[in-house]
């Protein structure tokens, strides 16, 4: 009589229905193979070398050549594509960025110098070069070039383990350029052989920790300055450097230095908040910096305060550039430390331009290179190594001016670099007067701008784990050292991938009412769940060895508590569909993991299932024979699965 | 007209279908909250302690409180479950693989205790408490414990960088049996806190790799006591060896020793033979090696052949195991190094215990409990550090035969355990003249069983990747030291993940004939493409800071590409399609790299729309307001998304 009733059933379901269900099966047995694992690092390999693959296909020939020429000139140098339509409007428009980027450059620059422990003179050198080679080669059109406060302080705190900039100031300013020429080499490297993915790895997370922890480390090293001390530590740790401003407090401290500082710095907040009222002023914070120097300048002169022990720059060498290429130490005793210092500058320099540029062609609308952007960052520091500048790259705080002023193009960094000529060869001598603790000043008043409150609590908002990378390089800048708060927050993330990989959620899926489609019952209350087939869904795109097992025993804990729960009646859970949909990628442990699940299944009266698996999945399935073993339970969608096996469960009652 | 005819386009789209459709955009858009990290972290640790949350539901009152405890005990000591079930012809068989596994046991033992260069007594001891100990607490009813070959090599090729075998043996010893105490501290910890996950790290191409190394290893150092040569260097990796034998051939070896050895190696492989034609004389393999001792010893004995230079056992200390507890050595100066020692030997130890228990658990249909069979091997090591015994595990060849013999529980393993305690007491004198190159023979002959051929290229057959990892573990071992190829393959394990996280690909999807299921038109050729909407999805499980701007370029080079294909016609693709149902979790690097991605495609005149994201990721978006900036196109499936944003486009054109 049963069997009578089902028999009927089968019926309803009509053979061409069946032979549909069965082509679907076929088409997710029979995909054509996966490209191998050779073949798809020939391919990227490929891509990365020529990211367009199909970029000359019409050029043959002679013609061809100079045509293949041209382009990549265009490429190496974007300069050649924009000059041709440059208009007059648009130079006036860059000129006019151009000079007020020059009046926040020049002051920032000899900071900037000094908080990498060298003469004033070499930030102005290197806000010469490396902006017009960056004008020719570089695809943004926003960004300023020179010296930042970060890179200054990663120069300033890791070179002096070498060499001591007091006691031996020439060799210590050999081995910055030293440390530019490799920052630049690691630039150019990582654009040509297409490495530009490393720069990711500082995560968003990452450099809001690391830029406020910094900001905070360079605004105390500022403390020097505003208070005129004369001792202070090398080190750049919050501790130390908070001992050595208590150690000078009591013994010896300039009050002249710190009212002349704080006056100023006040100033430069005040016309902050004015620009920020009204749009129109947006050149008085540009040149506040400027005008800061020029005041101060003449009253110290007038006062002759540097006589009351105030700390004045003095000398400031006069002329342009001159050559430093003899000055490289490439047989330094300690060349692989001076290596890997200027692979961390080349990182973090790229890192802040390439975001400065990206955010400002987002706003414009325009896309910029990141390859063609980092041998632009190399061939400008590389070369800057050889004209006696040190590392330079896009400065936040100068491109968000240089935007506001409405450049057009490069061509406003151009102005800039020939006014900061101009300034070299006539004005150096005015500087003589300039007191320190305004230079301190105007690094201050550029910090605030570095701390990311909201950006931080905008990640706490939305992800707590990157939460914890981002105070974790705030604290490691802060309490250890720059590099160690860099590398952990970089550790803490990769372990981040690795634990969410290793610890995957499971979920269980029900039909959506009305529709075929299953999903998470958790996500979607409404989904309703099949009594008979239990739907399970491993939530990671990599069933492996770390997981494996992990995964086997969830679902093994589900299918036998179901049935523990409904122990009463009989046993309910007759299939377990395994979902794959989501699952990119499996190795020889999950391949064993899930044999050893359809084993135990088996053991129980149970049925494993598993619907759509992705091509490198069948395809390992396949080569392990796993869809034999298995009795071929392999379907292309949940609700194919759950007719088919409880179709046949029931004929097999 | 345009207008008039769109219009009635629209018209035929049924305004019930329309609320339909946003009635599903809302499910996805208003979903529950998932759970917090905080909520996640502490219901994972809860599970981790109470496995089965609601195990004692019904338990209430004093009553329950008892049968809590008798359920607590049942877990903790399974003896209890299934000694009120044993009946006699259980005992009968298990007595008989109890007789034959102490036949293979007592010269095996010694064999290791040889190789961890102890006295051979510690081997038998070894023999002893720890396979009580399991008997009482283990799960699985075939495991054969005792000392085993990877684990004895371990012990010889770690703890003598501490302290000399040769020259001060007493204190070796003693540094073995702390190492032991470490051991079991360390895989009882691993139980009670459910750390068991961490013997996954090593995936089953690690141990192949491993395994295999681990025994051509082995072979090596047996040649000491096949050539009997008595300067033999401490190091493990094959150049060393194979230089230390390329010396004694020249200099000092036995041809006794070589002939003896040899001629038994070749008598157990016979044996073995026989063995595999007729499975009825399953015992012969088993009881070959006390054969082949009972008969070398007479040899030696009758021909005193110890007189002409055969190397033998000479004293073996009669008795049961001395007490030990005051020989560990926890005030050591290298505490810390003996403690790492620990570490990587009960994680070996364990991985190779329960990859053997789960094999011969899946062939008879039961299930063993990892959590406790950790804490049953923690304590049965740390019991037998202070009996004298060194690190026990569960041995592959000795539980084979086990299984082979018809072993019913882990009685056979109490039986096996008399035995050797009647051969302490009553033969140890009997051992006085077995000659050394025979217990080499031994070890030699349970080798190619390590070494999995097979296993590897089914390895390199279904994963390039894993292979290299196998590869790795085996010249890892060969070449530099048994810590070192076990550390190589778990961070190339790890490195692995990484990169496929890192840089995922890309798919697009087509529409499958007749249906309303999207795939990759590379998996199913058949898929047919939609020319107005570009549909692609992330073959990664995770979009984070790794791999986000790499996603985002390569979507926005198809999304231009395709366009530039068609540029003699009009721009064909108005929108794309994000399908993100493989996408598990989000950090906030990929949500910005999202928004730049939604902003460019915006400036190139398309239209993002995304489908079936997953409960994290809808959460952080729905936080990171993201979907509001991108015009809330957010759809369910596929198919709801390609109608409604073409819909859309037509409208507005």
């Amino acid at each position: 009589m049963a069997s009578l009733a089902i028999e009927t059933a089968n019926q309803e379901i009509p053979d061409l229905e069946k032979s549909r269900l069965a082509e679907k099966a076929q088409w997710v047995l029979n995909a054509p193979e996966p490209p191998s694992l050779w073949r798809e690092l020939m391919d990227s390999a490929r891509e990365a070398v020529l990211p367009r693959g199909k970029r000359f296909p019409h050029l043959k020939g002679k013609d061809g050549l100079f045509k293949t020429v041209i382009s990549v000139l265009k490429t190496m140098f974007p300069i050649f594509s924009w000059c041709r339509h440059y208009k007059a409007t648009d130079f006036k428009n860059d000129l006019l960025a151009g000079l007020t980027l020059a009046s926040l450059c020049i002051p920032q620059s000899i900071g900037y110098a000094t908080l990498a422990k060298l003469d004033p003179q070499y930030g102005l050198y290197s806000s010469v070069i490396p902006p017009l080679i960056y004008a020719v080669m570089g695809t943004s059109r926003d960004i300023a070039i020179g010296p930042v406060a970060v890179v200054s302080l990663l120069m300033s705190s890791m070179v002096p383990k070498l060499e001591d900039p007091e006691a031996n100031p020439i060799a210590y300013r050999n081995l910055v350029l030293t440390t530019t020429f490799f920052a630049g080499i690691f630039q150019a490297a990582f654009g040509l052989f297409r490495l530009g993915f490393l720069v990711d790895f500082l995560s968003h997370a990452v450099i809001v920790g690391f830029v406020s922890g910094a900001a905070i480390v360079i605004g105390l090293q500022q403390m020097k300055g505003l208070l005129g001390i004369a001792h202070f530590t090398n080190k750049t740790d919050v501790i130390s450097v908070i001992q050595a401003i208590w150690r000078s407090v009591h013994h010896s401290w300039n009050p002249h230095d710190f009212i002349l500082g704080c006056s100023f710095l006040s100033f430069i907040i005040i016309t902050r908040f004015v620009g920020k009222r009204n749009r129109k002023l947006f050149w008085l914070p540009a040149t506040a910096p400027l005008i800061s120097v020029l005041l101060s300048t003449l009253l110290v002169y007038l006062t002759r305060a540097d006589k009351h022990g105030v700390v004045i720059i003095k000398h400031v060498k006069k002329g342009l550039n001159p050559g430093s290429i003899h000055e490289l130490q490439l047989n330094h005793p300690h060349i692989g430390e001076v290596a890997k210092i200027g692979l961390v500058v080349a990182v973090i320099a790229i890192t802040e331009a390439i975001a400065v540029g990206r955010s400002f062609a987002s706003m414009k609308g325009y896309r910029i290179n990141g390859n063609q952007e980092m041998v632009a960052f190399g061939f400008m520091n590389i070369l800057g190594s050889f004209t006696s500048c040190y590392v330079a790259t896009g400065s936040f705080s100068r491109s968000a001016v240089n935007f506001s002023a409405g450049c057009e193009t490069a061509m406003s960094n151009i102005v800039m670099a020939i006014t900061v000529i101009i300034s070299l060869e006539l004005f150096t001598r005015l500087l003589f007067f300039t007191p320190i603790s305004v230079l301190s000043a105007i690094i201050l008043s550029a910090l605030p701008g570095l701390v990311d409150l909201h950006g931080a609590h905008n990640i706490w908002k939305i992800d707590k784990l990157d939460f914890l990378v981002c105070i974790g390089a705030f604290f490691g800048v802060l309490f250890a050292s720059v590099e160690i708060g860099l590398l952990a927050a970089v550790a803490i993330s990769f372990v981040k991938i690795i634990i969410i990989s290793i610890r995957p959620g499971t979920e269980v899926l029900g039909r959506l009412p009305g529709t075929d489609i299953f999903c998470d019952v958790n996500q979607y209350p409404m989904a309703v769940k099949n009594p008979k087939a239990l739907i399970i869904r491993v939530k990671s795109g990599l069933l492996c060895f770390a997981n494996a097992n992990f995964v086997r025993e969830k679902i093994m804990k589900w299918a036998t508590e179901e049935e523990e729960n409904d122990s009463k009646e009989k046993r309910t859970v007759q299939v377990v569909i395994l979902d794959m949909s989501n699952l990119m990628n499996i190795d020889t442990s999950g391949i064993a993991s899930l044999l050893e699940l359809q084993n135990n299944l088996a053991s129980g009266g149970m049925e494993l299932a598993i619907t759509n698996p992705k091509w490198q999945v069948i395809h390992k399935l396949r080569l392990a024979n796993f869809v034999t073993k298995m009795g071929g339970r392999v379907f292309l969608t949940v609700g194919e699965a759950v007719d088919a096996c409880l179709d046949a469960a029931m004929a097999s009652v």
